[in-house]
């Protein structure tokens, strides 16, 4: 990078806060996926205003800038491939105003979502989406990729949240959207911008709409002996006309990773359902024995709980799989090659039949687990990433897999992204938008390189290489 | 407009699908709006095909297209300004799949709002936005107005409604989006098409989550001598952790006028709340216990009710302000030029009286009603259309109005859009919607002119001049 650019982001930003040693550089070059790459310079704003500046200039100078939050991000959205400025937006880290009249919440994108969560629990209101990572994870984060989680079949994506933004594009800082509910006044920008993967601008500011926190939770924990079972289950809940706040699927790996992984009492089965129910007390205790009724002769076995360390117990399971996958077996770990494909609901249990049958023709093993209430299965492949046979294997399985997701009408992400994992399969509506990022950033400076523009040879930018 | 493009056009539908007679053209110039002008020629397509061909042709000798569902549009959507080529989508009217178990149905957007609810009411199911005039109103003209109502404070608008659609910009027809609840692969633009009236393509078909109808509804109408205590009673619901179901404002002018207009039993009063909770029996019931006591000191009287008639009565008077409101006094019509504006919903007590001031001010008659619960209010100023004079009165007081509105952090338009009659007031961010505007419709031929392309000198086209 040129030393002038260099120069100017010390007279915008104090230097304390830009990192240019190859230790910090090495590091920031990391997030949560396979991939890794060198930023040029780290600078960590503290305003608006700095973000603004940093745009102008690296727009000036044609230099890639690519923001990052807690580093969270399973594809590679926040790893800089063709280096540049990598803005660390943790410092960014107010929550602005919390409105409970109002519905709303203004937060900077640095905020971390649990913090959040907690301050908005004091009033007995809560920002419903639940990303995995939500411990860690900031809002900008979540709004950069969709992000939602488990509780999505009831509450939504992080999208459906989002009222207003400021954010600064290559052409300068605007504001949109509102502080209301609702919003029919001109183009709404700021859905957009939510899962753009900072491609678009950088958020600096955002307007959430919050929710009435439930008054009471309670669980059902089903155990199939066939995850077609598991399936009719899930869509004889929905169909009954049930909502329930989550309904999550294991399959087996996943069941037998988590159970040699941790130490959590799970039923052996080939496939469990883990729902819950929220709402008023007597709307769960309604809801929950409905449950029962529905699923009274697909089941084995159920388990009912309110009991509150029963459920954080189960929910750690949950929450678990993806760390206890990567234990499942020694040199083994598990890549987001798959990740989060979406299918429609119904489909679900002749998708993981048909990963399974994948996975055992090509002699790997495959994980699916994932929000089946709303279509959204995380499907892990796992390998010994040093051995390239492995890989190629992999990337064969990853190739029908997507196949099978795409021939029962299903998508690449439901809520993790594109990034640059699952750029090779993506199967959106790519001159749209190749038209729309050109018309914001002609210059091609915001986190270039990833989603519709990824070209072959990218994948060469693999940690584990 | 050209004999070449017109006779292209008998060649791409059939003769008994085009409209080219006076008559029709005048009828065909209007919407629900104040605003009139004829189209050059009027074309009913039957299919997305006849629809790509179409706007292939228009885009080739650079003729405006503009869409037409119903005309139930108040502020001009449908009005061809320019004239050229306007399509009544009414011919594409299939409803072609309803997947109860995947939560979705796609949709012609001809399909009306009313016919699609009651094929899903059959399975226990609904689109819950709820607009004035569901009975008549297409799905596509709610899509390009982002069309809510009375449920949005719990259920949402049509944009949280959409998963994908088919599209034809005037590069080619595109889908996009997804059959799945939520979605991260790629730029959202089916989110940005809600509410972009008509001005980047034309809406073809749509994917819509469905959701359960609640077992049971229960009403409240509470009374209150003074605008400011109403306002009170709906933060005090709000903060309370409740989420009603609809959570409607009246105020004197309003009330009156359902009163003079309709045979419907409604208390004298300043400001009516009409509150509606929906969910299980047991829920209800304890939602409106809850009310009970949260307005207990605030109200005057509050009536309860679940019996069906009583509520269809209720409501019935509540959908009559609109007409209502225009039979108010003799040579008096109710023009939507500040129409539906919202604020944050602490803000719509002092909004109200604000109104009322500006009304007294300017000597004219302005009624307020709309959904508290979501900060949307439905502000008519009754004029006669005739008198000069009262049109400069009526522009003078609906500037202040705006002004008010955004003094309290609100917009132009919370669900009926901005079209025509509130472009002059619009406070998007003109230069990023101009930037994707002319990316996508690079000779502006989609519905040009409204938005933020208005310029002084369109509102001379007043039906009532």
């Amino acid at each position: 990078m040129e030393q002038t650019i260099i120069d100017k982001l010390y007279e915008i930003v104090s230097k304390n806060r830009i990192f240019t040693s190859k230790a910090d550089l090495y590091a920031y070059g990391f997030d949560a996926s396979i991939h890794h790459a060198m930023p040029s310079i780290v600078v960590k704003p503290k305003s608006s205003k700095e973000v603004e500046e940093i745009v102008k200039l690296a727009n000036e100078y044609s230099v890639p800038i690519v923001a990052r939050g807690a580093g969270t991000a399973l594809c590679g959205q926040a790893v800089p491939i063709y280096g540049g400025i990598l803005l660390d937006m943790t410092g960014m880290n107010k929550i602005k105003e919390i409105r409970i009249e109002d519905l709303y919440c203004i937060v900077e994108p640095g905020v971390i979502y649990a913090k959040l969560n907690e301050r908005l629990a004091e009033h007995g209101f809560f920002f419903p989406p639940t990303p995995g990572s939500g411990d860690v994870c900031t809002i900008g984060g979540m709004i950069a990729v969709n992000a939602s989680g488990m509780r999505a079949i009831k509450y939504g994506a992080t999208r459906d949240y989002v009222l207003g933004m400021e954010i600064v594009f290559p052409y300068g800082k605007v504001r949109f959207g509102s502080r209301t509910l609702k919003n029919s006044s001109g183009y709404q920008i700021e859905r957009l911008i939510v899962g753009s993967e900072g491609t678009l601008g950088i958020i600096t500011e955002a307007t959430l709409r919050i929710s009435p926190l439930p008054e009471k939770r309670a669980v059902a924990l089903a155990s199939f002996n066939d995850v077609v079972k598991a399936g009719e289950g899930v869509a004889a809940i929905i169909a009954g006309g049930m909502l329930p706040s989550a309904l999550e699927i294991m399959d087996k790996v996943c069941i037998e990773a988590v159970k040699k992984a941790m130490d959590i009492d799970l039923p052996d089965a080939e496939a469990l359902l883990l729902i819950e129910v929220d709402g008023k007390a007597m709307e769960v205790k309604e809801g929950i024995k409905k449950i029962a009724k529905i699923l009274e002769e697909k089941a084995d076995k159920i388990e009912f709980t309110d009991d509150e360390e029963r459920m954080a117990e189960l929910w750690k399971g949950r929450k678990g799989v993806l760390p206890s996958l990567s234990r499942y077996g020694e040199d083994m770990v598990s890549v987001s090659l798959a990740d989060d494909m979406s299918v429609p609901i119904s489909k679900i249990p002749y998708a993981i039949k048909e990963f399974q049958n994948i996975a055992r023709k090509y002699g790997i093993i495959v994980g699916t687990y994932g929000h089946a209430g709303d279509g959204n299965l995380h499907t892990k492949v796992l390998i010994n990433p040093n051995d390239e046979k492995n890989w190629k294997k992999a990337e064969q399985a990853v190739d029908e897999i997507y196949k099978v997701v795409y021939e029962l009408g299903g998508i690449a992400s439901g809520e993790h992204g594109i990034g640059i994992t699952k750029a090779p399969w993506i199967n959106g509506d790519i001159a749209t938008m190749e038209k729309i990022k050109k018309a914001i950033d002609p210059k091609n400076i915001m986190n270039p390189g990833k989603m519709m523009q990824w070209k072959k040879g990218i994948i060469a930018y693999l940690r584990y290489k």
